[in-house]
C-alpha cells in the first residue's frame, strides 16, 4: 500500500479510501491510484480484511428449490436488499437433502456466512437453535429468540372464503403440504376451513407430495384431485398446482369459470402465464424480501430482534378463473 | 483443538479429521468430539483457515434476473454440481445495473470469490479481461483465455427451420435480443435466417427490449408483434415472449396450432404451464450447469482450460403448438 500511495503520489491514508470506497476521493485522484495499483499489480486482499473484521458480509438464504417461482421471486429482492445493504447472498437450494441443510448451518457455526435466511424446513427444530447463530425463518416458528417472516395469512383466507362465496362455491378442493414442519402458510388452509364453515360449505383438503416442485408432480397432483372428487365447484392452492389445475380444465373442456373457480395463493408470475390469468390472493414477496434482509441485518450487528413479522399484507388480484 | 481432543478422549489429527469432514472417523467418535467441541463453544474459525489457504470456496454467479425460470434453472443445477465438488454459490442479479456487475468483479479481485461465472453482458469486455481471475462465461466469448459454455446453437436453428417447413410456414416472426453483447444466442437468430431462404420463405426480426424480463414487458412485445405483422403463420423466440404470444392468441380467438404455430427456444418448465403445451427446442441447461462448475474449479485450481464448449446438445420437444 505504501509503495501505491508513492507511485500515485498521495498519501496512504487515501490509497486506503479508494480501496474501501468510503469517503470522498476526486476522480482524478482515485485514477491515478487505481492505475498505481494495477501497475504493481497490487490486491488488496478482502478475505484478511474480513478476518481481521471477523464479518464475511455474506448472508445465507437457504431454500428448497430456487427454481420455484416463489423463491427466485424472493431470491431477487432479497440479494437487492442485501447488496444495497452492503451484504452479499449465498443461495443454497436444498433440494429435500437434509445434509445440506445441516451443512449450511455448520459454515454458519464457522463464520463463513454472519447469518442465515431458511426458507427450508427439513430439519428438525433443534438444529436451528443449536446453531446460536443470526437466523430469521421465512414463515416457520422455530422459537421465540429466532425473527419470523411471514405473511397475513389470516387476511388471505378471510379475502379467499369471501371470494368462494361470492362465486356460489358450495363444495371446494384445497392442496395442502403435507410436511408437520410448523409451516405457517399451513395455517392459511387450516383458517379457510376454519372460515368456510356454513351448512352448505364443504372444504376437502388433498394433499401434495413432500419436497418435489416439479412441474410433473403437480400435474399428477392436480389430475388426482380431479379423478378422486366430483361436482367440485373451486380448486384452491398455491400457483404452479392451481395452473396445471386450469391445464387439465381445458384438456377436458370444462368451462373456467362457468363451471370451475380457480384461486391461487401466492400470485407469483406463474398466474399471468395463462389464458385467462389466474385470480390470485397474492402474497409481497418484494415485502418479505425487504424485512428478511433488514431484521437478519439487525441480528447480526447484535441489535435484539425476536418475534413474529406476520402482518405482510395480502392483496387480491382478480384474474379471469372466478367471477 | 488440544483442549478438544484432551476432553473427547483423542488425538488431535482426529479432532482435525472431523472438524474439515475428511477421511474416515467412527460415528461414536465424532460424536464424542462433537460433544466435546459443544462443551468447550469450541468453534473452527473456517474465515482463518480460508485466510490460510488464500482459497474461499466460494464461485460467484452473475445472471441478468434470478426470476428468469431459464436463470433460476441454470442457478439451481449449478449450485448443486458446485457443492458437490466442495464450493459454495454466491448469487447476483444484475437487473440491469452495471456497477453491480462492476463490484462482483472488484469482489472477485480481492479474492472473496474464487472464480465467477458471468451470465450477465452489461460491461464491455474488456472489464473481464482485466480481472485476470478465473472466469467462465455463459453464452459469450470474452477472449480466447475465458472459456465459453453454450448450447449448439446451430443445431437449434436447424431443428427450429425444419420443424417450421414441416408445419408449412411461409411468414415468421422471430423475437430477438437488442443488445450487441457478441451473446452466441444471438448466433440462434443469425442462423435460422441463414437457413430459413426458400423463394417462398420469410423471416422477420421482432427486437425484444433490453434488460427486462418481466411479463407485462413480454405483453407487450407480443402485442406489439401481433399487430405490426399480417398473415404471420409462425412466431419463434425464447419461452417466455412465446408463452405470452400463446395468451394472446387466446384472447384474439386465434386456433394453435391451426392458424399459427408457436416454437419456443429454452424449453424450461414455462412452456409446461399451458395447454397447449409450447412445442420447443431444448437447452441442456443442467448439462449447461455442470460444464460451468467443471471448468471453473478446473480454472481455479489452475488447470489451462481455455476455448469454447458449445456442443451441448439440443433437442426436440413435440407440444401442441406445432403440427
Amino acid at each position: 500500500m505504501k509503495d501505491v500511495a508513492k507511485k500515485a503520489n498521495v498519501a496512504k491514508s487515501t490509497v486506503s479510501l479508494v480501496i474501501n470506497n468510503s469517503g470522498y476521493v476526486s476522480e482524478e485522484t482515485r485514477k491515478k491510484v487505481e492505475d498505481a495499483m494495477r501497475e504493481l499489480n497490487y490486491i488488496p486482499n478482502r478475505l484478511a480484511k474480513n478476518f481481521s473484521s471477523q464479518r464475511s458480509h455474506l448472508v445465507g438464504v437457504v431454500v428448497p428449490d430456487i427454481m420455484h417461482p416463489f423463491f427466485s421471486n424472493f431470491v431477487k429482492h432479497l440479494e437487492k436488499s442485501l447488496y444495497d445493504k452492503g451484504y452479499m447472498t449465498m443461495v443454497c437450494s436444498t433440494l429435500g437433502r437434509e445434509h445440506v441443510e445441516q451443512e449450511y448451518l455448520n459454515w454458519l457455526k464457522q463464520s463463513t456466512m454472519d447469518g442465515i435466511i431458511m426458507c427450508s424446513h427439513n430439519l428438525s427444530i433443534q438444529h436451528y437453535i443449536d446453531a446460536q447463530k443470526p437466523l430469521v425463518s421465512l414463515d416457520r416458528f422455530l422459537n421465540d429468540d429466532i425473527p419470523v417472516v411471514s405473511s397475513d395469512h389470516y387476511s388471505a383466507a378471510k379475502i379467499t372464503v369471501s371470494k368462494l362465496r361470492e362465486n356460489g362455491c358450495h363444495k371446494v378442493v384445497q392442496f395442502i403440504g403435507s410436511s408437520n414442519a410448523n409451516i405457517k402458510a399451513d395455517d392459511y388452509a387450516k383458517y379457510c376451513k376454519e372460515l368456510f364453515n356454513g351448512p352448505d360449505e364443504e372444504l376437502i383438503f388433498h394433499k401434495m407430495p413432500i419436497n418435489t416442485f416439479s412441474l410433473k408432480d403437480y400435474f399428477f397432483t392436480a389430475s388426482q384431485a380431479f379423478s378422486q372428487n366430483e361436482r367440485v365447484d373451486a380448486f384452491i392452492g398455491t400457483d404452479m398446482v392451481i395452473n396445471q389445475c386450469l391445464k387439465i380444465s381445458r384438456q377436458k373442456n370444462i368451462q373456467v369459470p362457468d363451471q370451475l373457480k380457480l384461486i391461487a395463493y401466492d400470485g407469483t408470475q406463474v398466474t399471468g402465464m395463462t389464458y385467462p390469468e389466474i385470480s390470485a390472493v397474492v402474497q409481497p414477496i418484494e415485502a418479505l424480501a425487504e424485512e428478511s434482509a433488514k431484521l437478519i441485518i439487525s441480528v447480526i450487528e447484535g441489535k435484539e430482534v425476536t418475534g413474529q413479522f406476520n402482518k405482510n399484507q395480502v392483496f387480491w388480484r382478480q384474474g379471469g378463473t372466478t367471477f
